[in-house]
């Protein structure tokens, strides 16, 4: 039934629509690369941010949870290497001096630039005599540092110069002598981080995929140089996987893309991607590199400290190496509404529904009176909805319109269960008194359950697999 | 027994030393005004965040919370008057060119500079004939404006100088339109937000109190013009203090402070902070105010949007008044912090400890095996823990040094709970087979409970108030 051509559009419509997403500062004409988590985009959002907590925090053990600046003092970022390296490669249209991605030039033209280096791609531009999208003259390619800037202090002469982090890693990497000072953690062990991370991508696009201001989720492992990396490697790929299938995502349009030697940072022995199927093509959704111990020996040259960790047998000081599993909220949150977007035909034309996993869905539930108009029913659903909240949490009342238009506000939403207090419910029907129907937003199937069953089922529902 | 004076050097340092909270950037040296929270401070920062929105957003129904950008369109900062009223007033030190708050200076010196303008400031600053902390004469008093400012986008010409956000209320304002599109709410009704803001703080100290980096949480509640807002006023006021009361910050140390007429902004109606009896002066903990149509009304003016909201019986639009309650979480953390502590004689000195009320405390129980080297123990210990985390989620292992030791760590991070598994767990005392020692962190008592009991108890007493 789904089309694949719109429903990119479909989301994007949906998502503003009923409160999911709405464009950045949007009043004003909007901000390229920045958007508004709405109510139930922002419940979504602290869903999938708590349970990758769970799975890759709480329930490891010996991963520790940190949450710290997005301002860092800047040689932070001259010993990883952003200062010099986070750079994209930029031309301009010498008419217009409107800028583009050299490699985004060149990838129109058909050329696969991912790999090229800056000389080359400049040379590969001149070879094919390369225009602008305004058919003009290019200039030649150039450096251009990604990062946000700032400045913080009010006197020029002493104020830092630094920059809004593009990624969560190094706030870490210099938190790690902390924590060994504070949990002696014995190698293995891990370090995570949740948070806003800021890119200057000089054309955002694609809804909520290539943003300038955007949230991270990952972790850092430390392991003993020695160890064998290659299966625990294996098993963090795994485990990704098995998280976006717990959330919802449709591990069908998942592909590992392992970067090629020539592509991957020098400092990197292997790095898989986990590349989902969107709308405009496959592309990262989740990050897994060995970064050797690049970032730690860097820190411990820049910053003079020894970031050594005591080997017990040997008494020596050993710098660990890293595996890094990293995924983009805003990511998976896109990759997830369109896993779960559906579109089935019923008797008023198209029913949608976003089949959420109900321990993702923003409500568990939705409560309703059947009419709005009778008080006693509106006093009994009030409680039954009471009851709902006290069990479950995030639950929404609706009494608005008819029956069917709520259902089919909330299968919009997602919200896996609705629960409707009519008359039988107050003993018209002697024998079903305190019972309820529970519709189910994927079968669109009722049933009729006692009040503390249909608290249960729905409870059930929303665990966590 | 606890003393004041140390207080807070006691806490500086437990922080640091036991993971909660660092300095931030330390290994370079730090960066003024900014903090890393480490594993314990996070669970800690994510319970006020969770006991938060629990209250304020869950429980209350007609509050929508929203997760919006640092960066927004600098329209912003105009219309809300930020621009050019989000000033500091500063002197420079002639000699040294170092640079100071104009109004500490006067407060040092004596004088309240709270409700004086700039120009009072001067000359007051002047009739002392005040001089700067190194001695020399001071310039004229000067606007700072404390936003932290940064440059989207690539080409000169066409890039955007915006502001990292220094509060969230604005993002609320501007994403008021998309609420009344997405969920048609009738008023009153609130939306909330969480996240981070920055001021380019002069003088950043007394820990995370003044912060350039630092987390609110707020809503704003928007109301009829025509209601009368005074007994919803104290109704948030008296919430706020409930609220602080149930995460466990001493009330005993809240008062409330009114801002008087001279100090309070143009278009606030009445303004109430709770203050907090820190070890460093009674300061600013929640804020309450009452900001009437202000934002919307310039965000109306400067965006060309109609924000009014259709009134359903005049058919005409109007605009909302607001009522804002807030809180700095960082400072939240602190007065928790403060409040928690506790020092009492023991037979090896002094016993430190933290009483969160354990739905606060970042682990919720301990479980230990009573010696590490029989592995039976740690086997059936393990076990244990399983059951633990199964049902309460953050729960510790300790397997490490003798059991004093244990209770005497984690009494400083706050752990309610200590279990621990014995001979008797096994069996060697049939009538005690499964059963395990809980210990109380504030009494220090112990008592002996079937595993299920055990969990049962720290279940309940970790249920928020």
């Amino acid at each position: 039934m789904q089309k694949k051509e719109g429903v990119m559009e479909k989301i994007v419509s949906l998502a503003k629509r009923r409160g999911f997403i709405y464009p950045g500062s949007e009043i004003y004409g909007g901000l390229a690369g920045t958007y508004d988590y709405g109510p139930l985009g922002t419940l979504l959002k602290n869903n999938i941010r708590d349970s990758w907590i769970n799975r890759f925090v709480r329930d490891k053990e010996n991963v520790y949870l940190i949450d710290t600046p997005i301002l860092l003092h800047p040689k932070v970022w001259e010993a990883s290497g952003h200062t010099s390296e986070f750079i994209d490669p930029l031309v301009d249209d010498l008419v217009t001096k409107k800028r583009y991605r050299a490699d985004h030039i060149l990838e129109e033209n058909g050329v696969d630039a991912e790999h090229l280096t800056l000389a080359e791609m400049d040379a590969k531009i001149k070879e094919l005599k390369l225009k602008s999208p305004d058919g003009n003259a290019l200039s030649d390619v150039r450096r251009f540092n990604m990062m946000l800037e700032t400045k913080m202090g009010a006197v020029e002469e002493t104020s830092v110069h630094t920059y809004l982090r593009p990624e969560e890693a190094q706030n870490i990497f210099i938190n790690f002598k902390n924590i060994l000072d504070s949990f002696s953690p014995k190698l293995p062990f891990g370090i995570a981080q949740f948070g806003k991370a800021f890119r200057n991508e000089i054309t955002p696009r694609d809804f909520t995929y290539r943003l300038r201001e955007f949230e991270i989720l990952e972790f850092e492992y430390f392991i003993h140089p020695k160890e064998k990396w290659e299966a625990l490697f294996d098993a963090f790929l795994e485990e990704q996987t098995q998280w976006l299938s717990s959330i919802g995502v449709d591990t069908s349009k998942l592909t590992p893309f392992e970067h090629p030697d020539t592509a991957r940072a020098h400092y990197s022995k292997k790095t898989v991607d986990l590349y989902f199927e969107y709308p405009f093509g496959s592309k990262e959704l989740t990050g897994l590199a060995h970064r050797g111990d690049y970032d730690l020996a860097r820190h411990q040259e820049f910053s003079g400290q020894n970031l050594g960790i005591l080997e017990e047998e040997s008494k020596e000081r050993i710098l660990p190496h890293v595996l890094e599993p990293t995924v983009s909220i805003d990511r998976a949150i896109l990759a997830l509404l369109l896993s779960v977007y559906r579109e089935v035909p019923d008797k008023e034309g198209t029913r949608v529904y976003l089949a959420f996993p109900p321990h993702m869905a923003p409500y568990k539930a939705c409560v309703s009176p059947l009419l709005k108009n009778k008080p006693e029913l509106v006093a009994k659903a009030r409680e039954v909805f009471l009851a709902f909240k006290q069990g479950l949490g995030w639950v929404a009342w609706d009494d608005n319109g008819n029956i069917g238009k709520r259902y089919r506000r909330q299968d919009e939403i997602g919200t896996p269960f609705c629960i409707t207090i009519d008359f039988d419910t107050l003993g018209e029907t002697p024998e079903l008194k305190d019972t309820v129907t529970v519709r189910d937003r994927d079968t669109g199937e009722q049933e009729r359950l006692t009040i503390a069953q249909a608290i249960e089922r729905v409870r059930q529902a929303s665990r966590a697999s």
